[in-house]
């Protein structure tokens, strides 16, 4: 039995729900530290009509899995998972797989568990000197590479980055990487502070920089962003397209035709090269962390407001009810 | 007067050497430090049949300068310059001016001298936590910094720097802030060991390696590079050449014609990216030091073998004689 975090029109915490049973090509995993994204906080709002249990961002321990060297290894995932038959698993490119399952997103449940399944294919090997707090972060910073990994940023090019907030602070931290000419804009000052030495930051008021950036990633989780990305791009700049969110927006897209703005939408990113950045040291992540929570305060979690990342820490004691 | 060290066919050092006169666009700058380049050494082998004043790589402060606020400013240089006047140039892009002189490469007195001279337009003041010594790398930091202002690398390549020197040091600091999947392959053991943490690290051996990475960059400065270089590309893999050296090299292009290779020539950079890449802390570039000498001491400079980056330090007294 596990206790875990389920949602189905409302969040619930269950403490006797069964562990889940690998297949044959799986392996179990006991989660140690999983995180909240913006897009769970979505799904709570109905994006994707997703029921189940939520979570996505994770480290844990292997405990069963068909290759024996896995067990005991401290683990993140590729949370896309592929049917292996489609032309787009063929061709080596299985998050675009049209059968997919994502894990704790679409038809697969999530790791605010203290066990999940995974394929062993989506397993990346945690190194040694990647603590915990570091490596919960590699899905949400394989998702700020993934601009790196489709698009060329030059170390001339002027970027902006909408959005201070934790989507903000690792595509922010991902892009100073490459010496840009890097403006983070956000609405606050104290997330702004932790940008320091990273980015430039302007807090978000009246002024103007109409047509300045020739590059702008949209971070901020919400529908006004891309209107205010298309104001400051310059004319044949590109929008790279982050933000997840639930709900629509009206806009009229001639103004990307006469300015010949370039839109890109990107997603999930390379985990691989999200463990050797970490690895490197070449972003502090863990600055980032505002609250660790266990999962039976997942409503306190949940509510927490204008925070920087949550996580639940999980398998503390062998029990639920004994978690830290 | 001041004192330099001239190259006419053999080095000389001269103490009594009337200082520069700066032109209408120009700042006097007094040198701080200035770094021997391979490239430096090559043309003491005839390569770009320069006579003058050698040095490139350089920090100083401004003395005169047309625009006053410039005095007493810490800066370095871009070493480019344009005749202001041809196609190249109108088109922002005077690397490439045809009429182009190059401060101790081609056509204008270098920084291995109490003074240079070079347009205002030319200069970039240092951030104020920028020391000294690496202000100085900026010049070969940019020049590394132009691979990714070129080309498009990515955090999942497979990329390969040939050649453990300062060029390939340099090359493998800024590469490895993509992420990307980074070997260098050198022949030094105690220079393979500066980049722990950086790179993965391959001693030059028999070692198999062919068609295994999708982009080399060819950083050894000598003419046995680029035939290796072809043999460690993928198909359809890119060579991207940053070494200067004199003498030819005999080798039959139809290797690259039949693995469908690109090949692509790579030499200053941006300089204002060089310095936010200091600012931010984000390359170690001080272990790379391996002497500093007094300009007096030029034989001993040239003559040091195997070394890293061997500095001139000028200007820490009124006259030549009293130089630290």
């Amino acid at each position: 039995m596990e206790c875990l975090c389920f949602f189905n029109g409302s969040l619930k915490y269950m403490e006797d729900y069964d562990k889940p049973v690998p297949q044959a090509d799986e392996a179990l995993i006991k989660v140690i530290l999983t995180g909240i994204c913006n897009t769970d906080l979505e799904i709570t709002q109905g994006y994707k009509g997703f029921q189940g249990v939520l979570g996505h961002e994770f480290v844990g321990v292997v405990e069963q899995a068909p290759d024996p060297g896995l067990i005991g290894k401290r683990v993140v995932g590729d949370i896309n998972i592929g049917c292996n038959n489609c032309i787009n698993c063929k061709n080596d490119f299985h998050h675009h797989c049209e059968n997919r399952h994502v894990l704790g997103i679409l038809g697969k449940d999530g790791a605010f568990a203290e066990y999940i399944t995974l394929p062993v294919k989506n397993l990346y090997v945690v190194p040694d000197n990647v603590t915990d707090a570091e490596a919960v972060f590699a899905e949400p910073l394989a998702a700020a590479l993934e601009i790196t990994e489709k698009f060329h940023i030059k170390p001339t090019h002027n970027f902006a980055v909408l959005g201070d907030g934790k989507l903000g602070q690792l595509v922010a931290r991902v892009l100073s990487l490459t010496g840009c000419n890097l403006t983070v804009i956000g609405k606050h000052e104290d997330k702004l502070r932790l940008l320091k030495g990273i980015a430039k930051t302007i807090k978000l008021t009246g002024a103007n920089y109409k047509g300045f950036f020739d590059i702008v990633a949209e971070c901020t989780g919400n529908s006004q962003g891309l209107s205010f990305a298309q104001d400051i791009v310059k004319p044949s700049g590109t929008i790279i397209l982050k933000s997840t969110y639930q709900g629509n927006l009206t806009m009229n897209p001639s103004g990307w035709v006469v300015n010949e703005v370039t839109l890109m939408g990107s997603r999930c990113g390379p985990m691989d090269a999200a463990l050797r950045i970490l690895e490197r040291k070449l972003v502090n992540v863990e600055s980032l962390v505002s609250h660790v929570f266990t999962l039976e305060e997942f409503e306190k979690a949940f509510q927490t407001r204008n925070s920087m990342k949550v996580l639940f820490k999980l398998n503390t004691a062998r029990t639920c009810g004994d978690m830290e």
